[in-house]
């Protein structure tokens, strides 16, 4: 039986390739994979000679696919259709077009990830926007998913519909539930509450063979109430950020009052492992990264400041979407809405 | 010297009339103000009771205005002007707009507080639309302010280019800085982005005389970036409830982490000074309440949960709100705006 192999974007996220060469080592002795690493040949050919990594680099599951072009987080995504189409992550999405990898994996400009996927893998028959989806962590320890974060602004009511089913047809592969609470991101509770553009998406939300909850409010981020949160492009990233931002700004802000004098840091040390509990509710490293939903094909994207075990991380979550066909699922469900809507 | 009289909306918030009634005594007490407590007279009588307040109530400076009707916090707030028009929050509308007070506080459901204002007081010249502020806590122990947190949803440009006005003068006068900075949230820093109302707002607030440092994205709600944050009231409520709820969660999880073990909690009294801190950046009770801007009168909005002392404090910010006239000055303001508009 041949391994399943799957592109990883060795040029994306901080200090690379290192990350990413290392990820990819783990993954391999640990997954049964293959891993095509896409970047500067002699730059990950150093990282792999630092870590001793010699010999046959094919037989451990490996191999390389030179291109000296990189998408920087400043560049427009745009760039790796036309002047910097040879961009790592660019030449991963044309590796799974041609069917070399099931899948890729990159750290790197999410909005260039987007474009190269959505330009040479296409978006889902009927699929309006692919949508990116994040985790949320919550107080009784599992996750909500809030989408979309960032892809798409000024999405209608009809965009906001097939998040929907993107974020459940996620929270099935993620959470193994067969029927997903999935909550529409309002101002208030009741029906009538929001914008023009949540108020029609709730009449269409109500009208789909799935488990609708209703409206939830920024203040259910975090409490469980939804496993999907759906929500324009716009305000999901500032949700996101919000939340990073403030969960950051509080740890800071409990260090800096925890160091201010001996009792306290005595205190703190007391105390420490409440610290890195909670610490450890935040880290992204152990979920790998989140697929581009709505995409005609598997890519994970994982957080920029990815270390090896996230990318490790990423590169199983990848395996486990191929292997479960989210995306085929993902596209059926997209498909039998549509022809559900059309006699409307 | 006739001593400035506020009133104050009794039944408003948790526990009423409690709370506000032992703040209006405190306040008339220390701040040389009188106060026209709004609500059921026999309980206000019932707390005055309790709190041992015996004589002539109007030598203390307090004076009752008598109204059975209340809107609870499920109430439509347009209420206020027909099933519900002799609400509390109604009658101290009234009061202003009558000149018995300078101005009022008012704890109870904002939304009513805001119809009450806009349907007694009306909207200052001009005024597409009055908006609700919010303080966010800062890291240097600073503050900013947002808005429009929850007034107006689907803010055209034009909108959001007066609530920055509206946040510029409430910026001056509450942290004392001449030209605050201004800065528009939306989801990346360079100017064209976002979404296609925040990209037209910018073209307006960078044509305007205010220190506007363009965009703001979620993760400067709380770094101190800029003095005033402008958006819609759709993203702004939603920002507003994730920041609360995040910060609430998050404390609750460290309180869980610190009490697990003896060792723990051992450690959590030593450090508890640090906790104590933390909480008090996040005190509503200090700050007392927030202005509806753009309407034509003083109109200071608390928190749901207040307490005494932030009656009082709430009671001692309309105080100096009316004493340095910031409704003249905001409407002088938007008059000056429009004007210098028209030949455009």
């Amino acid at each position: 039986m041949s391994r399943l192999t799957l592109a990883l974007d060795a040029m994306g996220g901080d200090r690379a390739p290192y990350p990413a060469v290392k990820g990819a080592l783990h993954a391999v002795e640990t997954l049964g994979i293959r891993v095509i690493l896409v970047g500067a040949e002699p730059k990950i050919r150093q990282e792999l000679e630092e870590l001793r990594v010699r010999g046959d680099l094919s037989e451990r599951g490996i191999s390389i696919e030179h291109t000296d072009t990189v998408i920087g987080m400043g560049d427009a995504p745009s760039a790796v259709l036309r002047a910097k189409k040879d961009a790592s992550v660019a030449v991963c999405a044309r590796l799974v077009k041609d069917k070399r990898a099931s899948g890729f994996v990159s750290a790197g400009n999410t909005g260039a990830a987007m474009a190269a996927s959505v330009g040479f893998l296409g978006r889902m028959e009927g699929v309006h926007r692919p949508a990116i989806a994040a985790y949320l962590p919550r107080m009784d320890g599992g996750f909500s998913i809030l989408l979309d974060v960032g892809a798409n602004v000024d999405s209608p009511p009809e965009w906001l519909q097939q998040f929907a089913i993107f974020g459940e047809e996620y929270a099935k592969f993620l959470f193994g539930v067969d029927r997903p609470k999935i909550g529409l991101l309002s101002t208030g509770e009741e029906k009538g509450k929001g914008n023009e553009t949540t108020k029609a998406a709730y009449e269409l939300l109500e009208a789909m063979p799935i488990q609708f909850i209703g409206n939830v409010e920024g203040r259910d981020l975090f409490n469980g109430r939804a496993d999907v949160i759906v929500c324009d492009g716009f305000v999901g990233n500032i949700a996101l950020k919000v939340s990073e931002s403030l969960a950051e700004t509080m740890l800071k802000l409990i260090k800096k009052g925890l160091t201010k004098n001996p009792v306290r840091r005595i205190g703190a040390l007391l105390s420490r492992g409440a610290f890195r509990e909670i610490l450890k509710v935040a880290d992204y490293s152990e979920y790998g990264g989140c697929p581009l939903l709505g995409v005609n094909g598997v890519a994970i994207i994982g957080h920029g400041r990815s270390n090896a075990k996230a990318f490790a991380n990423a590169l199983r979550v990848a395996r486990r979407y191929v292997e479960e066909d989210v995306v085929g699922k993902t596209a059926a469900r997209i498909m039998a809405i549509q022809a559900a809507q059309i006699p409307r």
